[in-house]
C-alpha cells in the first residue's frame, strides 16, 4: 500500500502549498482521493501514469478538494484516453462537469462514469475481488464523505512441504491457495489448513477530511492501518475547529486512539501556522504513532 | 502599459508550461486576460496584489483559458475581498460558477457581476475616463471573443511659457489640460493650441485567441501597439491549424502586418515542439518586429 500526498493544505493552493489530493495505489488500484487545483500538474511531477487512474474519490465540493477534477478530465480527454473513468462524489457533481464540458463542447471520448453520493450512512461503494471502498460519513458545512480502503483477505499461503508429503497435484493449487480442502492422488480429502498458511495481512486505509471531532466514524474505521484525519488547527484555534467544522490535531489523535488505528497521518493543515511540528507534538500527546503529510511526501505501508 | 504573462501554452497544464492567462496593467488598472488552471498561483507567484484585480476578461470556454476562474473567485472570497469583481465572459460562465458556489453553499462576500457576451459584433464592453475595451470576435470552435484595450486621449500637456506669456490665472489649468479655450487675466481668449502639447499617445493592447486565421478583425484591431495573436502551431502542422481551428506563426504575423500592428506577441504554443524560436523565425519573414510570449515573462511599452 503506497499513498503519495499531491496536496495536504487547506483553503486555497499557494505558491508553495498545495490543496488536498492523493494517489493510494492498493493492490494494483490507483485510486485518487480529492483533485483541488492543478492536481493534475503534481500527478505529472510524480510521474504518475494517468492511464492507471480509473477511480476517483471526492469528499465534497469545496473547491480546495474538487476544483482540479474538470480539468483533469478534460485532459484525459486531449490525451486520448480511452480507460473507463469511474467518480464518485456527492451530488451535484455530475451537473458541475457536464455543464462545463456541455459550454466547451467538449464530450469525452471514454466513459464518465458518475457514482452521486447521497447517503448519511456508511455504504459499500466499490467492490472487486481484491479492495472494497466504504464511505465514512463526516460531519462538515456541506455533504461529505471520507473513504475506506480496505484489502480483502489474501489468497492463502502453500506450505510446500507439506502440500507434497499430502500427494497433492498440481492442478489443485489454486483450489488450495482460495481456500479450499481438496482430493489428494490417493482419493484422500485433505484440509486446506494442514497444508496452507495465512496470506498477507490485508491492510486497510481511512481517509478523513474535512470533519469536526465525529466519534460515529470510530466503529466504521476500527483497528484501520492507516488513518489520515484532517488537523486544520491547532490547540490555541480550537475554538475554530467547531465553528468551520474542522478539527485541531489533538481531535485527529483522539479519533485514532478510539479507532485503534495502527498510525495517524496528519493534514489539511490551515496555512496560518509557520511549520507543522506543533501539529505532531499535540497529537502525540494523545496517541503515540503519529506522521506528518506534506506535500510530495509518499508513505508504504 | 505592462503585460505579464502568467501562461502561454495550449491544452494543458504541465509542470513547466502553464495554459493562459495574462495581466495587463494599463493606466491604473490591472486586467485579467483569461485564467487557465492554477491562474491564482502564479499570480501569487508575481507578487501581483489580488485587490488590484477588478476585472476579468474571458476569451471562450475551453478549459486552458478558464478552468482557474472558479478558484480564484472562491479564494477571493476566502480571503474576505471586498471589491466588486466584474467578469466578462461567454454565456454561460455565470451559471458554471454560480452552480459550484451554489452546490459548496459558498456565496461571495463580495459583488460577483457577470457580463456575458454573445454578440458575433465588436462591441464596448468596459468604459471609463482613461480606458475603453472592445471585443474582438474571433473564430474558433466555439464562441470566442478577443479584447482590444485602448487609452483614451489623455490631457494635454501645458506649455508653461506660454501659459506665463498669456496671463493664464492658474485656476483655468485644468481646463486647458482638458482641452479648452479659456479666459485670460486680460479678458482675452486664449485658444488651447497656442498654450498646450499633445500628452502622450494613447496605447493599445489586441488580445487574440484562439482563432483560425481571420482577416475580418484586421480593421478593430487597425495600428495596435500591441497585437498578442495565437500561434498554436508551426509550418509543419500548418494542415492542422483550419482543422482545430487555431493559427500557425506565419499567419499571426499576416494580421500583424495587414493591421500595421507595432509588435507582435506569439503565445498559445502546442507543447508538441521542442523551442520556441522557430515561432518565431517564421513569423519574421512576414512581420519584422516580433516577440515570444513564455510564462513569467513581463512586456512593458
Amino acid at each position: 500500500m503506497k499513498l503519495t500526498i499531491l496536496g495536504c493544505y487547506s483553503a486555497t493552493p499557494r505558491a508553495l502549498t498545495n490543496t488536498t489530493s492523493q494517489v493510494l495505489e492498493i493492490n494494483n488500484h490507483m485510486f485518487l482521493i480529492d483533485c483541488g487545483e492543478g492536481t493534475q500538474i503534481h500527478l505529472r511531477k510524480h510521474k504518475i501514469k494517468f492511464n492507471r487512474i480509473k477511480h476517483v474519490f471526492i469528499s465534497h465540493l469545496h473547491g480546495d478538494h474538487f476544483f482540479g477534477l474538470v480539468g483533469l478530465i478534460s485532459t484525459f480527454r486531449l490525451l486520448t484516453r480511452e480507460a473507463d473513468l469511474h467518480i464518485y462524489g456527492p451530488e451535484g457533481i455530475k451537473e458541475i462537469v457536464t455543464l462545463q464540458m456541455k459550454l466547451a463542447d467538449s464530450w469525452t471520448n471514454y466513459n464518465l462514469i458518475f457514482h452521486e453520493l447521497k447517503s448519511h450512512n456508511s455504504e459499500l461503494i466499490f467492490e472487486d475481488e481484491s479492495v472494497e471502498v466504504y464511505t465514512i460519513p463526516l460531519d462538515h458545512r456541506i455533504y461529505t464523505n471520507g473513504f475506506l480502503f480496505k484489502e480483502k483477505e489474501g489468497e492463502r499461503k502453500l506450505d510446500i512441504n507439506a502440500v507434497e508429503d499430502a500427494h497433492i497435484n498440481l492442478a489443485y493449487f489454486r483450489k488450495l491457495k482460495q481456500g479450499f480442502d481438496v482430493l489428494n492422488e490417493d482419493g484422500d480429502l485433505v484440509k486446506n489448513n494442514t497444508v496452507t498458511m495465512p496470506g498477507a495481512k490485508p491492510k486497510s486505509y481511512a481517509f478523513c477530511s474535512d470533519t469536526t471531532y465525529k466519534e460515529d466514524i470510530v466503529p466504521i474505521i476500527d483497528k484501520v492501518d492507516v488513518l489520515y484525519h484532517e488537523s486544520t488547527f491547532l490547540e490555541k484555534h480550537a475554538n475554530l475547529a467547531p465553528k468551520t467544522k474542522h478539527s485541531t490535531a489533538k481531535e485527529a489523535a483522539r479519533i485514532a486512539k478510539k479507532a485503534n488505528a495502527g498510525v495517524l497521518l496528519l493534514g489539511h493543515y490551515s496555512t496560518r501556522y509557520d511549520g507543522l511540528n506543533a501539529f505532531k507534538e499535540e497529537a502525540k500527546e494523545i496517541f503515540d504513532n503519529v506522521e506528518l503529510c506534506e506535500d510530495g511526501k509518499v508513505f508504504e505501508f
